[in-house]
């Protein structure tokens, strides 16, 4: 331990050297929600503010409520929910299904998705650009991923509820819901039914169902 | 001249050194679609090998043909069609619409678009993640983006035929056509019944106008 | 009708708990010309303050003034003038040729560019690393690829006045023209001769049109 | 239906217009193993031989062995197992730990990676370049960032086995732990501590264990 | 020099239509150390204050000392040092090894590195994740490679003091030193044992030299 | 050293679970020269044939010959030359200019550059999109960047010869020398003239001590 004592200060010449550089790393770059947003994502919290909670996001430990028409729930941890991945490529969503419970047709504009079932059984599926499906039923322990824009979606196919976390290659991958881009808004119906083909009865049914108007 | 003679030994030597840098340089990468692809494009065609024919398309000059349900074509020159594009980010669409035509709902999963109108009047509108649409009618020479991976349609609004480049941000961004995405293939109705609320007859009648099964 | 009536208060829920999720979602970036900037490009404006027209631009519509020594008009929608590209790797511009028109030799630092001739007839060439020249001429309708970074023009060899949009693979894609880098500010005459091998008479003679000094 | 019949073969006029379009969609890429990798990963397989089972792994439903000394398994789902994820910037691998198991210090050179434990109670710990360590008891249904390349752990601080699953932003994040790159291998001894800091028998004792050399 | 003159105000009006898009050229993103970072580096500078200093760095003209215990210094010229790189995907550092001096084990998680040896010969070596490693004796002009998030050393293995450059492909590619990470902090001895193998006196005898506590 | 050998089979079994995700990493693409080139890179050579010399370049170490017109050298380690640098994002190039040497006017069309002087003085410059042009006089250690695309050139100012090394943002930079894009081609005369604004006497002289024709 005498030796350690001795070059002590010499090492703290070195520390003082190369502290410097450490002040430039870019480890991280925690989301300040409040500050200036850019194409590459939040403004960064001074390092100085940064703390343990910060990497960390326990949102995803309560199940989501599924007493609502479509059974199932989403909870993401993207970076607007939890600030530590701002920057870093990588988010996660909890999906809970009850039995019957179905994430409908949506996109990811920004990232590929894998999903990997906890609980239960999901039927996952999506959709190729030449309009090939892709489809399989996941049990417990079984991955499976969507590739970035394309339309996916999940069906709880069995007799319990099922419990599954989806993984994105983005801190902010965006969540496109197809019924809700369609339905849930003031698009005419006249123009919906010209760019979906769709009847203008079944356009007015379902933005009843779901809000929309015009 | 009798100056340049003199020094033409010496320089001469200086692009030997420096050419040895110039085989290094990957100014472009032409398609060789016969050659394996991988994640970031084709491969490349052997340098030696490459003409300015790669670097140029006529495709766009001609007019799609319109006389199809939708009054409408779209004729690409992404990196399949036009190999010089390959890895350089950025390629190029021909919009012709009849009046009445319709580009129904759709997505590029891989690429923003710029749409610049070059003849008549186009309807152009996407919706975001927010279930916002943004719509807007353009005149000759307006322009409009539309952000990556969101659903968007372009219609004829006009008296006359209309002419329009959509640009991309990537060499191959894709096309997802909502409607062949969702009828033009054998995914079950009860399950596209289930994943987007649609009522099963008008499933089914749209299977029936697209060729889909199930 | 009244199904729906019965389903909206919990479809509501389901609403309630994806909302979250779409207040991640960064779908553009609309740029915030005030605020910093940084090196993916200009701060996004805040979202409720993003409007249609943040997505469109007349700019382009209108022919650019071609009486001046080259003929030519460039008129750039990249983020500066177009807000609405920021962040989403993809920009465009018109160039306007009058007979004998001529975009002089020039640089894109930041991007790729497609040309697209809409009206008359352009000669279009690059220069690649290793010197070889890639010229065409293109009539209407015809595009054409010039990699980044690398030297090139067009010139109309019609005898009509031409029309052209290019489209860039950034946002900023830059813009470096040869003339002026070299001969439109204040280097020393003996340094250009030094570093371009021109004549001192020659360097002076272009600075004298251009307004360079020294 | 009838009126489907009608316009089915114009429709399909429009198909074959966009199916080259189509063509050009690289949606996936999946990795083809046997051909050759690039930097961006690797070559993907032709899309005609591509099935739903390449995006899909059933490897991670099985618990890993961990009767071993660090009582821990890790089983990877990246590109090289699961070749779905080749080019989708996403991967994820599976975390067995019985009670008292540890992961040791190890990075990611390649990506950023969100811890989700699953079962069971894992304390886990990266410390950034300024050397301050954040560390965290995560419950079930906690997650963790880990920011790219920074060293890290896992150790199971509970009474019962624990279960995780880690995501990474990277097809192939790759993964350097550190014990085995210092200790198993044939590194002089007299080299690591010089490069290290520690003590001579240190190092030959851990050789001993992990099997190195020198 | 009169046909200039005549055709200069032509010129300016050229000038004056292009100026507006070199607004829009973001050439490069001097970094304002003082305003918001965000995931791709640091804001910009205004434009208008931007100086040729920006772009000059003189503090590698200086030996860093090497009187301390590993006769080493590294002195950084990364974003936070030196502002012009920022954005721009580069920086360096100076190293100076002492006779015996030593880089210890360290990584940069966000860059690979090109070390060149400029005076003296120093050993050089990364391990890869196969635990493999890859030692070279280097002499005056010779480089070598480390990739990005490897664990990698250098040691003055001649009896003259050393002079290298590392270059990085990123402005701040980051520095984690393995002895500091470990044992100059906090974290408990036992937690270290626990996840390094080491031995606590072992690890209690670095802490005592770098200045650990716990 | 008795528990050493006890566990050991234990933690073998540790290894061999791990080791196949160790097959996952990508840390290096060593470029096989002979395989196809995509648009991120060459091919990478089988693992199982990388060495240590992959890693290691020699050519920097020997002068370049500065017996020529420009009295300068540019010996570049790119990833044609330099096979280790492959898919890293970083290259590198030794510059010898004797006494008045010059590098004339060049961009580097896919990446910045940090230039350090290492003996002599030398007066390196780049000029902005908006004409401005930023100049110093460096001294040894002194080190200047010069952004991605911009045209730079380095002249010796000082009465010996100097040593440089340019490190570069891209494992292929590329190099477009101005003067040979311009006049070592048979671009024809005319329109050379006609796209630079320069004298066809000017350009026929530079052309004959180029090499050029027509």
């Amino acid at each position: 331990m005498r030796q350690a004592t001795m070059i002590f200060p010499i090492l703290f010449t070195f520390f003082l050297l190369l502290s410097s550089s450490n002040a430039a790393v870019q480890d991280f770059c925690v989301a300040d929600l409040a500050a200036p947003e850019g194409p590459a994502g939040f403004s960064c919290k001074k390092p100085a503010s940064v703390k343990v909670n910060d990497f960390v996001f326990s949102g995803l430990g309560i199940a989501g409520n599924t007493s609502n028409i479509i059974k199932a729930a989403v909870t993401p941890a993207f970076a607007a929910q939890f600030p530590g991945v701002n920057g870093l490529g990588i988010s996660i969503a909890r999906l809970d299904l009850a039995v019957g419970g179905v994430v409908p047709f949506h996109t990811h504009p920004g990232a590929s998705e894998v999903l990997v079932v906890v609980e239960g059984t999901i039927c996952a599926g999506f959709v190729a650009s030449d309009n090939a499906p892709y489809l399989q039923t996941l049990e417990k322990g079984d991955i499976m991923v969507s590739p970035q824009g394309l339309l996916h979606f999940q069906v709880n196919g069995g007799k319990a509820s099922a419990l599954a976390f989806a993984s994105f290659g983005s801190a902010s991958p965006g969540l496109q819901i197809l019924d809700f881009a369609l339905f849930k808004n003031d698009l005419a119906t006249e123009l919906i039914a010209q760019t979906t083909f769709l009847d203008a009865a079944q356009i007015k049914k379902l933005k009843g169902v779901l809000g929309g108007t015009n």
